[in-house]
């Protein structure tokens, strides 16, 4: 700030907030409200599973090999470090105190906690829909695009711009990204995109000229993804069948993550009412899970790349907030093992290719020869102990098998600590330039990367979700042997508006709605409309009552539709 | 901030508090200088092994048992994280990459990097003291405190007074105390103040009187803490023959880090021209090293209360700032393992005692049965598999022994995971109030917390640096079979000024110093001064010449003693 400020100004930055008091102000002594910092663009990046161990993993390369003392990320841009917790799972016992991609997604796109393995839905026996930022922004007339390495199905990118119960519903992701209005997605996932015949996953059909037909410009290479013009509009780049391969691996016809990123920023910045942009860094996660920390510090340097990508272009904007967070740690990992205070960083670029790379080949190992000579090959390590042998050609005990068996022992040659295969609970870092950073700063929530981005834009969250919420519900459901689908029948009724009765000395349940009455004998499973007999098929199960779509649609007199695709019903 | 502030105080509000980066600015628009935001009062408050899961853990109980869904450091004083890293020893291999608790101190203490055992010297050959923020402080007329749950001679809080090669010399340490002007210390550590006589470590003397006839009041416990006066100027608390016991396991006669931490401002803060305290919470540490998790975190709510206990004061006497960091994390920590997505968070108030009470009940253990009852008795797990058993009775291989079994059976149930039992090289987190938090915001380096805190109260580093090295040298050193002690003849001469030659034909060193000529001739170690013969001791070992302190003061004209007690030339 410069010296020559009058008084107002200082007085409005008190009222305003934080290290970009700056950004709160206007200009006009006149005004006395509290006003929020604004931004016409908004980019979100996510490092997914990157803990604060995997940044400080990555600096240690960057200043030993790349005679970088910080990463571009250092660069004053760190402002907080936020909680990650989810809630407890409807489906299993799981308590929500570690979280996975879907509800830390869930989190910092749409501002709402939810269960593990939930896209932007609530929790509970019948979840509503949250919208994302991007939805928000939308309404805006916002131009938004989703960037990753992972599947663009998977589950960071899709809690921005699509609504399921299960992340594991890669189909239907794709098929509501082909209605959600969003312009740009880039990544890997090809496979739900396209049919079984086509190596793909789909029994429906291949989607991608859907796509094209709604005006989509579409690439499946690096020379693909540079020949899409900035004018394009729309872009669907899908670069892989599902993970675009680590840094470690890739070919000349893979894009990286800053040449997917710097394209989706020409294609956005062209539209005039400013653009969301979310990148995720997906495979930090994917090195984390498998425990190899050489494959994950290049996935993490690229992200560091890409926030350069970012900055560069926020820079030269002047009117771009940029956040970076994390939705989790992976693997556990320490930078120190037993109790020897060392790490040999002087081996962390030694590594030529990941283990998913090594996988094919040391699947094929018959001899312990034939392992070290991988090893050697493959790290420089010639030396290697029966003991280090033979946990390669058995395997680490985990699905990854001998590939396991390598991480783990060239973790313990680089002297890194991990204590599993899974996510963990501990804070992960923010990071953020310009309007946002006040808004993100200290200890915060992963909610609140969400609420601050829609603040930042001016978006709003709760008209957007209520849109969604009047339209669609995401009841936890049953298919019977005839395959028919049934619902809770009290909480879906409740959450419809009805009022729902048991009767001990019948043996009924009631529900009630206005003038309708269903009731149900539920040693007969037979329903009654009003007091007439009906065809709806009820069925108790474990002590809970299950209805067909019908019995709540005679309830409320609505029209309501099952969409078996995606899981939800339609009102 | 209340609307109704005069441009005055809005200026000093400006130059004096964080939130703002505008904290650079003075109010009047002629002042072109950039000012630094100042206070009269330093705290700085370590947590040593605090890393950022240890935090996290320690929330996940305090949201769990207390009903709190945030810490009491959470509360908006998060503003960055800092590096840890050391220097190369000078002893080992050892690269500096994983740091101790003595080079970390060095460095937030004086803001200089050292290698790992040194207490606030430099690194090299012959190694020179770096003044602490507190040593410059007394300059300035300042008070000065050292508070810890540690022995009072452990590292974090002997980098603030005094000046050794190794951080084992405790007796040094404890003697070094003695001369510093440090007004207040309170920790555990008697051994290294009293003789061995009275279960102490010392060799020459009870040292307790002389700090009695220098005017500390003394304590040795709770109550003697208690009746120690505001008014005492000076104080020497030693709670415990080294560590004060486990939060888990302190008696009556044990006093908090908290009563500590408030006698010692009481103390302190009847200086007029203010002071600087520095509190360590020691024992994190130590229950990291170990892997007892529900431990570690009574340790680190204890810190979080002498945050509370710390931010009240600063809150009331408005002209402190306070700074939080953490040395390194240890034990490699993670809130998971495996691949399952949980956290035991409902075990983590299980444990009523720490596995140092429990050593000597384990170690007593006669059969599994009496493992059973101990671990039932302790926390409560009434079904132990028989490898778990096992696995206590049998110890975990570390030098914790049958503890470190306990403690591996424990952290598992409570689905926590370490790599090992020393320190790692993950960045710490750094919180902060008042005027240092724009100084210490980000990204920043464990040298940063030292400079930035001699910058916010005014003290000038260099200067008591300088004034320290006038006074002393710590050079490598080794001690004859006649106990006789000698330098390295190049490294020493160099430092002191002198040109030292080698002579391949007459295979001589020539040290030349002004008019002084001393040569050496190292087949038969005969030293000449200008000529003549002398009795001065030399040797050559592994290559290296080394040679008695006469030597030094032959070739400066100057009257260098060296003080073995510490390791030390005085000059």
């Amino acid at each position: 700030m410069s010296s020559g400020l009058t008084v107002s100004v200082l007085a409005m930055s008190l009222a305003g907030t934080a290290a970009a008091a700056d950004t709160t102000t206007t200009a006009s002594p006149a005004t006395t409200t509290t006003s929020v910092p604004a931004s016409k663009n908004l980019i979100v990046l996510i490092g997914d599973g990157m803990g604060p161990a995997e940044v400080t993993a990555a600096r240690y390369y960057s200043k030993q090999f790349l005679h970088k003392d910080r990463l571009e990320l250092d660069g004053g841009y760190y402002v907080g470090k936020a909680t990650t917790y989810s809630q407890a799972s409807p489906y299993t016992t799981e308590s929500g105190a570690v979280t996975d991609s879907a509800a830390a997604g869930t989190a910092f796109s749409t501002g709402n906690k939810t269960y593990n393995n939930a896209i932007s839905v609530s929790n509970g026996d019948v979840a509503k829909p949250f919208a994302s930022v991007i939805e928000a922004a939308m309404k805006q007339g916002k131009a938004t695009g989703l960037v990753t390495t992972d599947a663009i199905t998977g589950a960071t990118p899709a809690v921005w711009a699509s609504h399921v119960r299960q992340r594991s519903n890669q189909n239907a992701i794709a098929s509501q990204f082909l209605d959600s209005g969003v312009n740009v997605f880039f990544g890997g996932g090809k496979v739900n995109f396209v049919t079984k015949e086509e190596k793909g996953k789909r029994t429906d059909k291949n989607i991608i000229p859907d796509f094209q037909a709604k005006g989509y410009q579409t690439a499946f290479d690096k020379a693909g993804l540079e020949a899409i013009p900035a004018t394009a509009g729309k872009a669907l780049g899908l670069f892989a069948d599902v993970e675009i391969p680590y840094v470690l691996d890739r070919t000349a016809s893979n894009p990286s993550l800053p040449q997917m990123t710097q394209k989706a920023l020409d294609i956005l910045s062209q539209n005039k009412d400013g653009f969301v942009l979310m990148v995720e860094q997906g495979r930090i996660d994917h090195a984390g899970h498998a425990n190899d920390l050489p494959a994950n510090i290049q996935e993490t340097l690229e992200l560091d790349a890409t926030f350069k990508t970012l900055i560069d272009f926020a820079k030269k904007d002047g009117n771009t907030s940029v956040v970076v967070t994390a939705d989790h740690e992976t693997g556990g990992l320490s930078l120190a093992i037993n109790n020897v205070y060392e790490l040999n960083v002087d081996l962390f670029n030694k590594e030529k290719h990941s283990y998913e790379y090594l996988d094919g080949i040391l699947k094929k190992a018959q001899t312990a020869e034939d392992v070290r000579q991988i090893v050697a090959d493959n790290i420089g390590f010639t030396d290697l102990t029966d003991d280090e042998v033979q946990l390669i050609l058995k395997g680490d005990g985990s699905s990854y098998g001998r590939a396991g068996g390598y991480n783990a022992v060239i973790s313990k040659r680089l002297a890194v600590g991990w204590t599993g295969h899974g996510h963990t609970g501990v804070d992960v870092g923010v990071w953020a330039y310009g309007p946002i950073a006040s808004l993100v700063k200290g200890d915060v929530d992963n909610t609140d990367i969400a609420k601050s981005g829609a603040k930042v834009i001016g978006a709003d969250l709760a008209a957007a979700t209520k849109a969604l919420q009047d339209k669609y519900l995401y009841p936890m459901f049953k298919v019977t042997r005839d395959s028919k689908t049934l619902f809770t029948a009290k909480s879906l009724a409740e959450t419809l508006g009805a009022k729902v009765e048991w009767d001990e000395a019948s043996k009924t349940v009631t529900l009630n709605k206005d003038a309708q009455k269903l009731v149900v004998d539920v040693t007969t499973s037979a329903v009654t409309v009003n007091g007439a007999a009906s065809t709806i098929v009820g069925q108790v199960d474990n002590g809970k009552l299950y209805l067909a779509i019908e019995a709540f649609n005679q309830l409320t007199g609505k029209t309501l539709t099952w969409d078996s695709f995606n899981e939800r019903i339609v009102q």
